[in-house]
Protein backbone atom coordinates (compact mmCIF):
# COMPACT_ATOMS: atom_id res chain seq x y z
CA UNK A 1 0.00 0.00 0.00
CA UNK A 2 3.08 2.57 1.02
CA UNK A 3 5.23 1.37 -2.12
CA UNK A 4 2.21 2.16 -4.38
CA UNK A 5 1.54 5.55 -2.78
CA UNK A 6 4.84 6.68 -3.18
CA UNK A 7 6.04 4.85 -6.46
CA UNK A 8 4.98 8.15 -8.63
CA UNK A 9 7.46 9.45 -7.15
CA UNK A 10 10.12 7.71 -8.54
CA UNK A 11 13.02 8.33 -6.14
CA UNK A 12 15.04 5.70 -4.15
CA UNK A 13 14.57 7.22 -1.20
CA UNK A 14 10.60 7.02 -1.36
CA UNK A 15 11.35 3.37 -2.47
CA UNK A 16 12.85 2.56 0.67
CA UNK A 17 10.46 4.46 2.93
CA UNK A 18 7.72 2.21 1.58
CA UNK A 19 9.66 -0.67 2.63
CA UNK A 20 10.92 0.80 6.26
CA UNK A 21 9.63 3.95 6.61
CA UNK A 22 7.41 4.01 9.14
CA UNK A 23 8.36 4.00 13.24
CA UNK A 24 7.68 0.45 14.32
CA UNK A 25 9.11 -1.22 10.96
CA UNK A 26 12.53 -0.10 11.56
CA UNK A 27 12.09 0.02 15.14
CA UNK A 28 11.83 -4.06 14.91
CA UNK A 29 14.92 -4.43 12.07
CA UNK A 30 16.93 -2.81 15.09
CA UNK A 31 15.76 -5.38 17.30
CA UNK A 32 16.41 -8.09 14.46
CA UNK A 33 19.85 -6.47 13.41
CA UNK A 34 20.62 -6.26 17.80
CA UNK A 35 19.75 -10.30 17.71
CA UNK A 36 15.96 -10.40 18.53
CA UNK A 37 14.60 -13.32 16.92
CA UNK A 38 11.41 -14.48 18.76
CA UNK A 39 7.53 -12.84 18.72
CA UNK A 40 7.47 -12.06 22.38
CA UNK A 41 11.03 -10.45 22.78
CA UNK A 42 10.14 -8.09 19.68
CA UNK A 43 6.68 -7.63 21.59
CA UNK A 44 8.46 -7.03 25.21
CA UNK A 45 11.62 -4.58 23.38
CA UNK A 46 9.13 -2.20 21.64
CA UNK A 47 6.01 -2.57 23.95
CA UNK A 48 3.91 -2.47 20.58
CA UNK A 49 0.40 -4.68 20.47
CA UNK A 50 0.31 -8.41 19.19
CA UNK A 51 -1.65 -7.76 16.26
CA UNK A 52 0.32 -4.35 14.84
CA UNK A 53 3.56 -5.84 15.77
CA UNK A 54 2.22 -9.41 13.41
CA UNK A 55 1.35 -7.66 10.70
CA UNK A 56 4.53 -5.49 11.13
CA UNK A 57 6.59 -8.52 10.80
CA UNK A 58 4.62 -10.28 8.08
CA UNK A 59 4.90 -6.92 5.69
CA UNK A 60 8.42 -7.32 6.52
CA UNK A 61 8.53 -11.16 5.26
CA UNK A 62 7.19 -10.26 2.38
CA UNK A 63 9.31 -7.28 1.74
CA UNK A 64 12.30 -9.59 1.69
CA UNK A 65 14.05 -7.82 4.82
CA UNK A 66 13.40 -10.07 7.36
CA UNK A 67 13.21 -14.51 6.98
CA UNK A 68 10.47 -16.66 9.27
CA UNK A 69 12.18 -19.87 10.39
CA UNK A 70 11.53 -22.90 12.57
CA UNK A 71 13.63 -21.72 15.84
CA UNK A 72 14.12 -24.10 19.16
CA UNK A 73 10.99 -26.32 19.68
CA UNK A 74 9.85 -25.76 16.70
CA UNK A 75 8.65 -21.41 16.99
CA UNK A 76 8.58 -19.04 14.28
CA UNK A 77 11.86 -16.89 14.58
CA UNK A 78 12.79 -13.77 12.45
CA UNK A 79 16.19 -12.84 11.32
CA UNK A 80 17.28 -10.38 8.77
CA UNK A 81 17.93 -11.01 5.44
CA UNK A 82 20.86 -9.48 3.44
CA UNK A 83 18.44 -7.14 2.49
CA UNK A 84 17.62 -6.30 6.45
CA UNK A 85 21.24 -6.35 7.30
CA UNK A 86 22.22 -3.74 4.52
CA UNK A 87 20.02 -1.39 6.45
CA UNK A 88 22.95 -1.20 9.26
CA UNK A 89 24.19 1.93 7.70
CA UNK A 90 20.51 3.30 7.94
CA UNK A 91 20.79 2.82 11.51
CA UNK A 92 23.74 3.84 11.91
CA UNK A 93 22.91 6.72 10.60
CA UNK A 94 20.04 7.62 12.65
CA UNK A 95 21.97 6.88 15.95
CA UNK A 96 24.84 9.15 15.20
CA UNK A 97 21.76 11.82 14.52
CA UNK A 98 19.73 11.43 17.44
CA UNK A 99 22.65 11.27 19.89
CA UNK A 100 23.94 14.71 18.43
CA UNK A 101 20.75 16.60 17.66
CA UNK A 102 18.26 14.52 20.27
CA UNK A 103 20.87 14.30 23.03
CA UNK A 104 19.41 12.47 26.56
CA UNK A 105 19.72 14.72 29.33
CA UNK A 106 21.73 11.66 31.39
CA UNK A 107 24.33 11.59 28.55
CA UNK A 108 24.82 8.79 25.81
CA UNK A 109 22.58 6.11 25.18
CA UNK A 110 24.14 4.46 22.97
CA UNK A 111 27.71 4.36 21.71
CA UNK A 112 28.66 2.56 18.58
CA UNK A 113 32.35 1.12 19.23
CA UNK A 114 35.23 -0.30 17.22
CA UNK A 115 35.30 -4.16 18.72
CA UNK A 116 38.94 -3.98 18.48
CA UNK A 117 39.95 -1.28 20.68
CA UNK A 118 36.54 0.08 21.84
CA UNK A 119 37.21 3.75 20.78
CA UNK A 120 33.86 5.30 19.04
CA UNK A 121 33.57 4.59 15.44
CA UNK A 122 33.85 7.51 13.16
CA UNK A 123 30.22 9.54 12.42
CA UNK A 124 29.79 8.83 8.90
CA UNK A 125 30.02 10.49 5.72
CA UNK A 126 30.05 9.89 2.43
CA UNK A 127 33.12 9.49 0.85
CA UNK A 128 34.60 9.28 -2.83
CA UNK A 129 35.59 5.67 -4.53
CA UNK A 130 39.17 6.18 -3.17
CA UNK A 131 38.04 6.81 0.65
CA UNK A 132 38.31 10.67 0.45
CA UNK A 133 35.57 12.49 3.19
CA UNK A 134 33.27 14.22 1.23
CA UNK A 135 30.73 16.90 2.02
CA UNK A 136 27.64 17.22 0.97
CA UNK A 137 28.20 19.65 -1.42
CA UNK A 138 31.06 17.46 -3.15
CA UNK A 139 28.38 14.96 -4.30
CA UNK A 140 26.43 15.60 -7.15
CA UNK A 141 22.88 14.32 -7.67
CA UNK A 142 23.39 12.06 -11.69
CA UNK A 143 20.19 11.44 -12.94
CA UNK A 144 19.85 8.14 -14.14
CA UNK A 145 17.96 6.05 -16.67
CA UNK A 146 14.93 5.70 -14.91
CA UNK A 147 15.20 9.39 -14.49
CA UNK A 148 15.72 10.93 -17.82
CA UNK A 149 12.43 10.79 -19.44
CA UNK A 150 11.51 13.27 -16.17
CA UNK A 151 12.38 16.41 -15.44
CA UNK A 152 13.36 16.26 -11.55
CA UNK A 153 17.34 16.55 -12.28
CA UNK A 154 18.16 18.09 -8.78
CA UNK A 155 16.10 15.03 -7.28
CA UNK A 156 18.10 13.29 -4.35
CA UNK B 1 3.00 13.63 19.85
CA UNK B 2 5.30 11.59 17.68
CA UNK B 3 8.09 12.19 19.97
CA UNK B 4 6.60 11.71 23.47
CA UNK B 5 4.82 8.60 21.68
CA UNK B 6 8.18 6.92 21.48
CA UNK B 7 10.20 8.57 24.70
CA UNK B 8 9.84 5.66 26.11
CA UNK B 9 12.14 3.54 24.61
CA UNK B 10 14.78 5.72 24.79
CA UNK B 11 16.57 5.04 21.72
CA UNK B 12 18.43 7.60 19.56
CA UNK B 13 17.01 6.11 16.70
CA UNK B 14 13.16 6.42 18.38
CA UNK B 15 14.21 9.97 18.58
CA UNK B 16 15.22 10.76 15.36
CA UNK B 17 12.21 8.87 13.74
CA UNK B 18 10.22 11.27 16.16
CA UNK B 19 11.62 13.74 14.57
CA UNK B 20 11.51 12.39 10.74
CA UNK B 21 10.01 8.64 10.72
CA UNK B 22 7.65 9.53 8.71
CA UNK B 23 7.46 9.41 4.81
CA UNK B 24 6.68 13.33 3.72
CA UNK B 25 9.20 15.03 6.52
CA UNK B 26 12.07 12.83 4.72
CA UNK B 27 11.22 13.29 1.66
CA UNK B 28 10.83 17.57 2.37
CA UNK B 29 14.34 17.02 4.00
CA UNK B 30 15.24 15.87 0.30
CA UNK B 31 13.81 18.60 -1.41
CA UNK B 32 15.17 20.92 1.16
CA UNK B 33 18.54 19.30 0.97
CA UNK B 34 18.83 19.46 -3.08
CA UNK B 35 17.55 22.85 -2.94
CA UNK B 36 14.33 23.18 -3.08
CA UNK B 37 12.71 26.46 -1.05
CA UNK B 38 9.01 27.68 -1.63
CA UNK B 39 6.44 25.88 -0.44
CA UNK B 40 4.78 25.90 -4.33
CA UNK B 41 7.56 24.37 -5.16
CA UNK B 42 7.37 20.96 -2.17
CA UNK B 43 4.11 21.29 -3.09
CA UNK B 44 4.80 20.42 -7.32
CA UNK B 45 7.54 18.14 -6.33
CA UNK B 46 5.50 16.16 -3.82
CA UNK B 47 2.41 16.21 -5.30
CA UNK B 48 1.20 16.90 -1.53
CA UNK B 49 -2.28 18.20 -0.01
CA UNK B 50 -1.06 21.94 0.72
CA UNK B 51 -2.50 21.52 4.14
CA UNK B 52 -0.26 17.98 5.12
CA UNK B 53 2.61 19.87 3.63
CA UNK B 54 1.88 23.01 5.62
CA UNK B 55 1.53 21.12 8.83
CA UNK B 56 4.46 18.98 8.13
CA UNK B 57 6.85 22.24 7.23
CA UNK B 58 5.76 23.95 10.44
CA UNK B 59 6.63 20.71 12.74
CA UNK B 60 10.05 20.34 10.57
CA UNK B 61 10.83 24.41 11.96
CA UNK B 62 9.65 23.45 15.54
CA UNK B 63 11.70 20.65 15.82
CA UNK B 64 15.05 22.65 14.04
CA UNK B 65 15.15 20.86 10.89
CA UNK B 66 14.33 23.64 9.01
CA UNK B 67 14.08 27.14 8.84
CA UNK B 68 11.77 29.24 7.86
CA UNK B 69 12.73 33.00 6.57
CA UNK B 70 11.65 35.81 4.24
CA UNK B 71 13.03 35.25 0.38
CA UNK B 72 12.15 37.41 -2.76
CA UNK B 73 9.30 39.43 -2.77
CA UNK B 74 8.50 39.04 0.98
CA UNK B 75 7.38 35.35 0.23
CA UNK B 76 8.27 32.97 3.01
CA UNK B 77 10.41 30.15 2.44
CA UNK B 78 12.38 27.22 3.61
CA UNK B 79 15.91 26.13 3.68
CA UNK B 80 17.38 23.54 5.85
CA UNK B 81 19.05 24.07 9.41
CA UNK B 82 22.82 22.57 10.87
CA UNK B 83 20.53 20.00 11.99
CA UNK B 84 18.79 19.08 8.65
CA UNK B 85 21.72 19.08 6.57
CA UNK B 86 23.24 16.73 9.41
CA UNK B 87 20.55 14.04 7.92
CA UNK B 88 22.48 13.68 4.99
CA UNK B 89 24.22 10.43 5.55
CA UNK B 90 20.99 9.08 6.35
CA UNK B 91 19.61 10.34 2.85
CA UNK B 92 22.84 8.66 1.31
CA UNK B 93 22.17 5.09 3.20
CA UNK B 94 18.13 5.88 1.83
CA UNK B 95 19.45 5.99 -1.89
CA UNK B 96 21.85 3.28 -1.71
CA UNK B 97 19.55 0.64 -0.22
CA UNK B 98 16.75 1.79 -2.33
CA UNK B 99 18.64 1.18 -5.50
CA UNK B 100 20.58 -1.55 -4.37
CA UNK B 101 17.28 -3.84 -3.17
CA UNK B 102 14.77 -1.75 -4.87
CA UNK B 103 16.17 -1.42 -8.45
CA UNK B 104 13.85 0.28 -10.79
CA UNK B 105 13.62 -1.79 -13.66
CA UNK B 106 14.94 1.10 -16.50
CA UNK B 107 18.15 0.85 -14.59
CA UNK B 108 19.45 3.72 -11.61
CA UNK B 109 17.38 6.62 -10.68
CA UNK B 110 20.55 8.51 -8.75
CA UNK B 111 23.59 7.72 -9.19
CA UNK B 112 25.44 9.92 -6.23
CA UNK B 113 28.98 11.09 -7.98
CA UNK B 114 32.10 12.81 -6.38
CA UNK B 115 31.82 16.25 -8.44
CA UNK B 116 35.85 16.11 -8.99
CA UNK B 117 35.95 13.13 -11.15
CA UNK B 118 32.07 11.79 -11.74
CA UNK B 119 32.53 8.51 -9.99
CA UNK B 120 30.11 7.32 -8.25
CA UNK B 121 30.60 7.71 -4.52
CA UNK B 122 30.98 4.88 -1.91
CA UNK B 123 28.45 2.74 -0.44
CA UNK B 124 27.90 4.26 2.99
CA UNK B 125 29.45 2.13 5.91
CA UNK B 126 30.27 2.23 9.74
CA UNK B 127 34.34 2.99 9.78
CA UNK B 128 37.02 2.97 12.63
CA UNK B 129 38.57 6.53 14.13
CA UNK B 130 41.31 6.03 11.65
CA UNK B 131 39.09 5.23 8.58
CA UNK B 132 39.64 1.46 8.10
CA UNK B 133 35.86 0.29 7.08
CA UNK B 134 33.72 -2.12 10.25
CA UNK B 135 31.51 -5.31 9.49
CA UNK B 136 28.58 -4.70 11.39
CA UNK B 137 29.83 -7.56 13.12
CA UNK B 138 32.98 -5.57 14.52
CA UNK B 139 30.66 -2.64 15.97
CA UNK B 140 29.82 -2.94 19.51
CA UNK B 141 26.74 -1.27 20.81
CA UNK B 142 27.82 0.22 23.97
CA UNK B 143 25.14 1.48 26.16
CA UNK B 144 25.72 4.86 27.80
CA UNK B 145 24.95 6.78 31.06
CA UNK B 146 21.42 7.16 30.24
CA UNK B 147 20.82 3.58 29.60
CA UNK B 148 22.58 1.99 32.02
CA UNK B 149 19.86 2.72 34.59
CA UNK B 150 18.11 0.20 32.18
CA UNK B 151 18.53 -3.51 31.36
CA UNK B 152 18.32 -3.28 27.38
CA UNK B 153 22.49 -3.14 26.74
CA UNK B 154 21.72 -5.56 23.01
CA UNK B 155 19.77 -1.99 22.00
CA UNK B 156 21.07 -0.18 18.84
Amino acid sequence: MKLSRFDHLNCPIAATLGVVGEHWSLLIIRDAVAGVRRFDDFQRSLGIARNVLTSRLKRLVAEGVLERYRGDRGRYEYRPTRAGLDLYPVLVALVQWGEQHRPHPRGPRITLVDRRHGRPIAPLAPRSSTGRKLEPSEVRIQPGPALAARARPTRI
